[in-house]
């Protein structure tokens, strides 16, 4: 398996040439974009890795998909409904216009930056701090790794420059969709994008949601089935951007990506997967990551479909 | 098996109540409001029904995933993917705007009504006669059922109140989308959608999809393996309108459906089902369907995620 | 006078080459880009000229205000109303999104193609061939001259490539605001806006509504002094296209332009103008004409604000 | 004169049934809704009233004419009008939509809400509270009225409810259109919104645009003329909301209203009128003024067209 995946790294490798690291802020530009890894962690608990698979980076949109899950326990399941919807939009991640076009102005779901304030305003904690611990504590079950931390400077650097967010924020509470306030919600917001992860921790996670939210390990059920199945069909529907039909197609299998250049893929009762290339394409996805996920789900036949 | 299929219509007939049947064009207005009917045949060829199984209907936007099968078997693939996108657009199903606001103008894909008037448009034939002969032979050859036809009068009716759907195809022919003759392409529209089947001829399709394309009685291949998945993927993403997204949440099986009443889906490798309730939700779903298809993934454990 | 527009045109002239004539139909592309001229008829009926005074140049968009007018002449103020809004739209002549987005789906107002192309299925006559003969007889009657035709090449062209409009027209049709056929509305509206003119013809037009509606050489009364204000109104609000609103604050003076390159102008109670330059600036207005009628408005103390 | 307006209030009254009082903020909601009243300043300096004619009410929308004016004295032209367009969107005035669709992002013109935010961003002043200073300075030379004050409960729920505001704000910030503060800008934005007025004074300011910036007792010049007649200008095209069309067709006078139930008008060499009617029709102008702004352009002859 692990040859399989080293060569897989190495015959995809040349298309990281052809994307970008992003650059909105100084932190992320500074990822090495020839850089690519990947991690794939089976049934039976067997880790297999190959290419650049210790870098830390920071886990961006993936974490949607988490805080998704932690909403969904927090709270009733209508309630987090009421706030964000379940179609995939076509917009771009950042697209503000559906918030007025749409009849209900409600953000379209939680995998765009909209619905993900909204999920994250639906953390649950008496405090900001409170809200953060658990947020983190939470990040760190799903990792079984007890180290992830917040990239302090990429934190600060996407307060510093979120007003687009900041907008989205505003408008989403002006219409009710967030009931918490606005700027400590973007705070845990920033944080949670800022969080380090490798593409072990994301194929641990990824494993979790394939197994139907019961650790393999211990075999105690970390979070229900039903969100698990959530979460992969949001992963399914929009979990690539506006990339997410042609990943869909193309690959077929639940995944998430994150401008960092992560992605956490999870092939229900088969693997977890997490890949990293921060090199991305123009709809902000790893270039070469998607390259691996394609190449990967034909060898491996995980197309779902 | 179908002592269970008979449960889920009765428990589910009341719901027929809250819908409405389609009344753009009076044929459909006849239909009655409470009729709910299924049919559901598995990988041993076994057929099991329940309720109104020997109603006809107009199959209408299910002929949308056929003529896309079709579409990708007349062309290359490539061709056919610069003319229709592969994106879902959580717009309703006429929308226009999309065209646009889109930065190609390309219709999302081939499940809206644009993109499937693009499909159309790519169905091979030297003239009109012979494109409807070619489309009309394969629905049946999928069907298995030669007495397949095209209702003349609803056909007639959508033809003459089609303005919404011509506009697209002139605007889809302005960008450059649409190569072949925008009547007669509408024309070839119009009838597939006016094509009459039951829920057994839904079933059937349904499971030719479920089992990669090929013939369950006769072994023989008839769809490749790559389009049976991809239209499976398009069910998924896009199938069900501007409710698809929720309905992979909750039923999590593919599924295309008509404003007729009917709702095809296809459960990989297990089952082919096709559901009748002419009864509609304000999306265009049947709404008797919609819980007949819960229940039903819920039972037999259907849902892929 | 005629010197001052004399200097006007020279000094104006090097602008015409940062502009492109229009070129979505061969005979547009065959204007020469180097063209510019004007007319001017005081109200003591005392015409001055300068430039290329006596090119014809199809009349386009500034068809536009006549057909408003007469459509205005012809039916009911409130029915004409009910299928054409009174706003300025913001958006480009062509746009077809606001017909989806605003909450009637009314063209916003008669200067944008589809709510011109509502006006013109609003010209009275049993047949499609007495309507144009009724069309054609108006803007003779108001140009003062009897020799104004159609020029069939231009027409031809418009209809082979017209199919954005013809999307319009059918969308409008499906929603209720056209009642009449409309091909026979699209070929109306073709021919309309393949009138030949030259700046003589328009400044003699532009001068009527100056005049509010009254033939300053007969003193009989052509248009209705209110017919004539809400013509000038729109002129205001919304005549250059998606440029309106600066040309308003730059220049303040009614006046409606056409991709054929020429601009009608009617400043109240002073002055009919007549434009001509082939040569376009990207939101299809003459650039040349644009900059002579800021010139003769700072010159002649025309800004009406 | 005063006659006349009285008149034109008696006749009128009855319209403000029609219409409601601004409900989003409770300050507004307290106004009497049946209150009408008219002020008229003619260039001899006559002040002629009727009605309501010293009820105080705050300024709102009105505002963003004097704080235009107040923009481009304080910066060059071309600076002002990098940051916000010269085009009537033919939205409503809170949308935020065209900040995404348009191709520049940039707000339409300075009489919608984002528009005005940009203007109040460049008002100029070493702190937020020189910046007030020298606004409320302006407001109160243009009314000649050293009285007129910022209403602090007004003042404070327009702050509290300001969220859609805010998320234009950020979003304008984002997009490079405000280079300022956003807290602070938003700030004098809902300060200048709720100063108080008379139509005495909304008379008094509307009779030096109409007299192109010269104060009519002293001779003095306090506005250039240019930058009066862009002010007059905005007003016919955008100076009432998503009706400006309509007013400019059926009152035909420059004129600017405000949710508080104010409209100041100004006709080019005649007149300055203040109206004022807190009953609101549904697209927030006064349902009363408006009638009273249609009779008077009629029975005085004030269409500018």
């Amino acid at each position: 398996m692990e040859k399989i995946l080293q060569q897989i790294i190495n015959s995809n490798k040349k298309y990281t040439l052809d994307g970008q690291v992003a650059s909105y802020i100084p932190e992320l530009r500074n990822a090495n974009s020839e850089d690519l890894g990947i991690c794939v962690i089976d049934m039976n608990n067997s880790m297999y890795s190959a290419g650049d698979c210790d870098k830390k980076f920071t886990i961006q949109s993936i974490s949607k998909t988490i805080v998704l899950a932690m909403a969904l326990m927090d709270n009733e399941w209508d309630y987090v409904f009421s706030k964000v919807g379940m179609e995939p939009s076509g917009d771009p991640f950042n697209s503000i216009m559906k918030l007025e076009t749409n009849d209900t102005k409600k953000p379209c779901n939680p995998m765009i930056n909209a619905g993900a304030i909204v999920t994250t305003s639906l953390i649950k904690g008496n405090t900001l701090q409170e809200k953060e611990d658990r947020m983190l504590a939470f990040f760190r079950k799903l990792a079984k790794n007890d180290t992830l931390q917040i990239n302090e400077s990429v934190y600060k650097s996407e307060k510093l420059t979120g007003d687009r967010n900041r907008a989205m924020g505003y408008l989403l509470k002006n219409d009710g969709y967030i009931e918490a306030n606005v700027e400590e919600t973007l705070d845990l917001y920033f944080k949670q994008c800022s969080i380090e992860v490798t593409v072990k921790d994301l194929a641990r996670i990824g494993l979790l949601f394939s197994n139907y939210g019961i650790d393999i390990e211990t075999g105690k059920r970390i979070i229900s089935e039903e969100i698990c199945r959530m979460v992969k069909t949001f992963m399914i529907t929009c979990g690539m951007y506006d990339a997410s039909g042609e990943f869909a197609l193309k690959v077929g299998i639940p995944a998430k990506s994150g401008v960092g250049g992560g992605i956490m893929a999870s092939v229900p009762r088969k693997i977890g997967i997490g890949v990293y290339g921060p090199a991305l394409d123009k709809k902000g996805n790893s270039i070469g990551g998607l390259r691996v996920l394609k190449t990967l789900s034909k060898k491996l036949n995980l197309n779902i479909f």
